[in-house]
């Protein structure tokens, strides 16, 4: 499928063509305008808040399409079931296809790159870079119904509601399936933005093997018919923008009473493993003085890095203990640890290394710092090692596409909306952290039950699914006209 | 073989025959002295200190038995070998030959009971229930050469050193081979004495199957044929009292510069789980207020057991801690961890539970108790739940055994022993525990090296052992001695 190769270079962020572009499938064409408004440039507040996304066919749609890949049944309603749907699976071909079907009826080009993410584009009046909404329909093996698939299905309402209401957009604008955002098949996840982005190669994203069997991401591709000609590149198929609705996965907006995140940006994170090394002795005849207690040592670590990441503002938490050798009555002489810490700024984040790497080993020595060891015994120490396992630096969201989001929000929420639009920082990292190396990006979080995302009792209401895919047409078309402005 | 029938019954402790006994096996009798001394009773210290053990000959045979069960090596000396001895294995039987010839060849009559424990029996004076030195020639899977094999060693050097200076006890003295005090094999330590004593039954012993394959503790005996004909019961087969010299298996001695320990009992014990129910969620969408961390939870009871048994003289330590889900980007919603806690005394470790049942749900709710919760975010708060898996209550061993040790290891340390004997209490079992309860018993600790035991390199040096095998010879002769006084 072609690409768009754009002529001329206009700005900083985007590459427009000097000519209007017909869609190569329908032969639909955007050039002369039927709506109301020929240009989004003339759209007042009231005419954007007039163009609004039919909510019951995007939540029918949604679970239309969980058909493909049902898994726990966690309810009583029909929609109370998980998603088990792992990318490039039979599962996920059938949503594929039913995406490429849903967007040509719309009058959508659509390219697959050799990743076999699928672009589907929407002309505008002038050629560039569409302004893409972008998810992704693959799921956890026990994953829920709105993790990526909301964000997916939003783009296409919006690309619906935009031909019901005849509107025409200065630029293209689209929608992107990723392939294998959650890397849970293939473990590498957001491999496909990433290979677009240029962080991971080609190369590695086709050889990367599923993790109990012998097929490739590459065959797979083959199999289900997905190895698509157009180059999985930012420079061959550039996007202009990248807007993603995202369930929170976390909650903040939940317990805050918020509505709608503006998310600037995702945290940065890096993952250690500790090792506390002591010495294995007997639990009856070793008394506490004489003792290299590793499982205690670490216990001290554990909590000192909850206070430290406390005070800094930052997080730090512990998924994985190991100790040796596991018996009721012996001192463990080893144990291994995972530290995930994390904060929204990459500075913040080495600081707080830097101070837990000066601290554990007095802790773990038996000194006094902070309030470790200002009870119990002193034994006769422990070593710490660390390891760096995972560097995940901060991820910034471009300022215009977060306007757009919090003045579409706002828009929506009307006047009271003050405390129901939260600007947020990602916890989770998503393909709009590749992406927005390459072109303005930001995300919109709407919340999600509990919090609860990667299972299947994951949640978010008829109303919150809409309020989000609203807020992401608003902010889509809001970016639409500042870029038309700017060409000016 | 013949056990002895005790024909009256003299004082509390212990039965006597007014009939001077006959070995049944070389017709060797002690009714007519041939030594200096025809009587411990009419013994002087100085006597006494004549009385040498052959501290060459018990290090020399000490290690040839050790060829039966040969484990790692772990030194470049002949004797840097650790052992590989389990009960009523084929290299057990073999240890448990020679045991028989050499007892048999020093002119004891030998008994062996239903359990597989074997009893020499070395006449005195006057018939009655021998006082035994006791202990084991069993080994853990990578065991080393000292524990329960010197105990057993320095019974053997005692019935030499008495034959050898012609001294005639008041009473019979003898050497017990107690079968599986390890339970590493067949998964119940101590179970033989266990039985004698009464606390296991005999069904139980014989039923109780090893733990990799099919045999019995019956089939086994039967295999090696020391199934014996003696009823394993404290009634039928009494004992007199019971000595035993153990390497400490801890490092008190020897960070004291301690040299012989006069035991006065085994503390008590109570093992429980605990688990810790929280709730998984993501690290990093997940802020510290909307956690229920499990494992940070979990640190902090850990923390807080140790703070509080180190607080009250007592010992706590977690030995086995496992997670779940288990992932590095998952705050754990589950945790179980081991708790052994110890005390010399049984309403101090009942003390440290009813407190630390008391203060675990708070410091789970993030309320503030002691130092725990002083820093750090307050989360959603965690369950916390606890389950007795074993109860071993005190023991006390008996006043003028414990008398008997001390005023022998002084006598040998001379005057200035005062700070190298120590009053101590034994943090792990031992067959004395069970022996306890149903006969005078006392133990003596002589320093390992490191406190480590359980492990090839396991080491007691040349002489170490020569001093715990003269303290157990003087403190046998000095109860031999004081219960012919007591009879009178």
């Amino acid at each position: 499928m072609r690409s768009i190769r754009p002529q001329s270079l206009c700005t900083k962020f985007w590459r427009i063509s000097s000519q209007p572009q017909r869609c190569q499938f329908h032969k639909r064409a955007f050039s002369i305008s039927v709506g109301r408004r020929t240009s989004t440039v003339d759209m007042t507040e009231e005419d954007l808040a007039k163009v609004e996304i039919d909510r019951q066919r995007l939540w029918g749609e949604l679970h239309k399409t969980c058909e493909w890949g049902v898994g726990e049944r966690w309810g009583e309603n029909p929609t109370d079931v998980g998603m088990h749907r792992l990318a490039l699976s039979d599962d996920d071909k059938k949503a594929r296809d039913w995406f490429v079907a849903a967007v040509q009826n719309l009058g959508c080009e659509v390219k697959i790159d050799a990743m076999g993410s699928i672009f589907a584009i929407r002309p505008g009046k002038k050629a560039g870079p569409p302004t893409y909404a972008g998810s992704h329909l693959d799921t956890q093996p026990t994953g829920g119904r709105y993790d990526g698939i909301l964000g997916v299905h939003a783009g296409i309402e919006m690309l619906r509601t935009l031909n019901d209401g005849n509107v025409e957009t200065e630029y293209p604008v689209g929608v992107i399936n990723w392939t294998n955002e959650e890397g849970a098949r293939f473990p590498i996840s957001m491999v496909a933005s990433g290979v677009w982005a240029g962080a991971v190669s080609l190369e590695k994203g086709h050889n990367l093997k599923e993790v109990n069997g012998p097929a490739t991401q590459k065959s797979e591709l083959e199999r289900i018919k997905y190895l698509g000609t157009t180059e999985a590149s930012h420079e061959v198929n550039p996007i202009g923008a990248h807007f993603e609705l995202h369930i929170e996965q976390g909650p903040i907006l939940e317990a805050s009473g918020g509505k709608i995140g503006a998310v600037e940006g995702v945290q940065a994170y890096r993952w250690y493993t500790v090792t506390v090394k002591g010495r294995d002795c007997h639990t009856g005849t070793t008394d506490f003085r004489n003792r290299s207690d590793s499982m205690l040592t670490a216990a001290k670590l554990i909590l000192h890095s909850h206070n430290k990441a406390s005070e800094m503002g930052c997080l730090a938490s512990t998924g994985i203990l190991n100790l040796k050798p596991g018996s009721t009555n012996t001192v463990p002489g080893s144990v291994q640890f995972s530290l995930d810490m994390r904060s929204k700024e990459n500075s913040k984040l080495l600081e707080l290394e830097e101070v837990l790497r000066a601290e554990f080993p007095k802790i773990a020595a038996g000194d006094v710092v902070d309030c470790m060891n200002m009870a119990g015994t002193k034994g006769r120490g422990c070593e710490v090692e660390w390891r760096l396992d995972t560097d995940s630096p901060a991820t910034k969201f471009h300022e215009v596409c977060v306007k757009c989001v919090q003045e579409s929000a706002e828009a929506m929420l009307g006047t009271a909306s003050t405390s129901l639009v939260r600007k947020m920082t990602s916890g989770a990292g998503h393909d709009s952290v590749y992406t927005s190396g390459r072109a303005p990006t930001s995300m919109i979080f709407v919340p999600c039950r509990d919090g609860v995302s990667h299972h299947p009792a994951e949640y978010c209401s008829p109303e919150d699914c809409g309020n989000g895919a609203q807020v992401l047409l608003g902010a889509v078309l809001r970016y639409d006209r500042l870029r038309a402005e700017r060409a000016n």
